[in-house]
């Protein structure tokens, strides 16, 4: 069997050219005499892979230098926890936009630590657009304010960011990092889980502001402390070593492609041909209001569950895997990250148009 | 250049027989149409990948049934925060055993939440012994007994394990799990990183008896409680997919190679090349008391500083890479953990010979 059409949510598709190289590399990497997982984290050898990582990323992100990048382990999951533990400091109070299943974990999370107000949610309509957000709401006395650029499960995105002032606007973009252009400086704190956009499923990106550091108190795990991890260059333990080498690759893949202007039209290009195919048709219909559309993920239903249940199978025949959608929306969901070549969301239509034909 | 002898301390040597399988695979998992790293990790193809993965383990290990395995994120050094957090709940006291470095910082995270006792330590001789432990100042009301069963930075072992009555042993395994035959039964709780014997870093693996779950406090992260990744079959969040895959295949190259009985005597036969040249030689001398001395960690010095520099070098023209001692000891350091051949040993045996002649 050739490789596969994977529109799996996460961990999801890599571009192919890094998997080509990483396998060549697998034995023996850049004449080192062994292979990435086999070095040291201390090594020169290992340094270079990590320094230039983080260098691509910070070209690539265009990412202020008053802003660390640091590689850390346990996912977006382990970030519910470090926020707070790291952030809410002051008035202990914080901000939160409750756009699906990732925010409610963050905010589930959050409370243990301090107090939670929850700005907006759009949870009474299955998640399916960005509420709007009325600023007389924001608390100007919190230590931060709280969003999930995009959900992943609902296929929304926020296309403005809110205007929280001084209150640092911290961010989950596991699921867009690197899709668009985004302006590092307007957040306080970026975090994603690599599995979507970056790489292999146990690296952890985290861009913060350096003057949000070194305030957790003494009492918090070392390994869950910012300023720990950033005084140590990333490696106050051994990092996924690995995985950073893996996410280093895509990075290059992403500048020898022209960076994140580049990746965001094609991105554009991939996300209308589904959405204008979505719209013309009146078999298949898009589950998310128009204006708040996600780039990465798409959900999408057919007249019936029945229907629904046949194009999944037919599709996996025809080797366009991932597609069933997320139990609390139902139907279908193409995950199209930016190594899901355009080819692939062109067949997905193709496919679309013929199950349509064939079943309307 | 071919593949170096990497004596290297962790991340360190893996198999050539996985690397190479790993390499073969990358593109496209058993007809799967995609690599390991872009599975979901709620594919059936991936849970077959982890749900080997952890029979294998069970099986090499003989893991008795009331026994969890889960795999975690975070290294030791997380393990030092989530063990006081999830065990340190009664008493809140804790006995340690300082054998170095590791010990030293498990110790130091752990007052963090509790009271600990440190029994003995081999501090003043910089940890080139295991002290021996009088059991009347083992406190019977511990909610557990830490030791470190191998230094990795000193070259120690525990060769016999301390009889703690009902108080859980719990052991930082990380540098000698699956090197020898362990009796999983006398302890509570044992966790290791992957990074020496097991696969790439960023995976830790954690086996846990399952009366010691559950107890931790509600306001402990998630992430940091055993009882929820247990629950959870390690998947409460996205775990490290591919280090799980590649850790998997390091489990069924040590099935294949006649399980821990067979590569502790290959790991017998690999440091007594290394021993027995050491003690006949009047020029190098290994710096650890013979009783106490690690199958997978030998330091060793010249007579000088000059001369181990000299070592050091000479050896790296020759292929045998790593070499350096922890700058604590000083010296040169060889670790020889499962995956480093027998020959390799012997090459840097004969190397060490070839030197002691042209320099004695």
């Amino acid at each position: 069997m050739e490789r596969l059409y994977n529109f799996s949510a996460g961990p999801s598709v890599l571009p192919e050219e890094v998997l080509k190289q990483a396998a060549s590399e697998m034995l023996n990497y850049e004449d080192s005499g062994m292979s990435v997982m086999e070095m040291s984290h201390r090594s020169s050898v290992y340094e270079n892979i990590v320094s230039e990582a983080e260098a691509s990323l910070r070209q690539l992100m265009n990412i202020p230098d008053n802003y660390k990048v640091l590689f850390l382990q346990g996912g977006a999951s382990t970030q519910f926890a470090m926020v707070p533990l790291n952030l809410m400091v002051n008035s202990k109070k914080a901000d939160f936009v409750n756009t699906g299943a990732w925010s409610k974990k963050a905010i589930s999370e959050a409370k243990k630590f301090g107090q939670v107000n929850i700005i907006a949610s759009s949870e009474e309509a299955t998640f399916n657009y960005i509420p709007k957000l009325d600023p007389n709401a924001f608390d100007k006395d919190a230590d931060y304010f709280h969003i999930t650029t995009n959900n992943t499960i609902y296929g929304t995105v926020f296309k403005n960011l809110p205007d929280t002032g001084d209150v640092p606007l911290v961010a989950d973009m596991s699921s867009n990092i690197l899709s668009e252009v985004i302006d590092v400086s307007k957040f306080g704190l970026i975090y994603a889980g690599a599995q979507k956009n970056m790489g292999p499923a146990g690296l952890t990106v985290v861009i913060i502001r350096e003057d949000l550091m070194g305030k957790a108190e003494a009492s918090v795990p070392s390994m869950l402390q910012y300023s720990i991890h950033a005084e140590n260059g990333s490696m106050y333990n051994t990092p996924p070593t690995y995985s950073i080498y893996i996410a280093g690759l895509v990075f290059k893949w992403l500048q020898n492609l022209g960076g994140i202007e580049a990746i965001e039209k094609i991105n554009n290009q991939k996300a209308s041909l589904l959405y204008d195919f979505l719209d013309q048709s009146d078999f298949f219909k898009g589950t998310v209001v128009k204006e708040d559309r996600s780039l990465m993920n798409i959900p999408f239903l057919t007249p019936s569950k029945e229907l629904d249940a046949a194009f999944i199978k037919e599709g996996e025949k025809r080797g366009f895997v991932n597609l069933k959608g997320h139990r609390s929306v139902g139907g279908m969901r193409a995950s199209i990250y930016n190594a899901m070549p355009v080819e692939g969301v062109q067949a997905l239509v193709d496919f679309m148009k013929e199950f349509e034909a064939a079943h309307k």
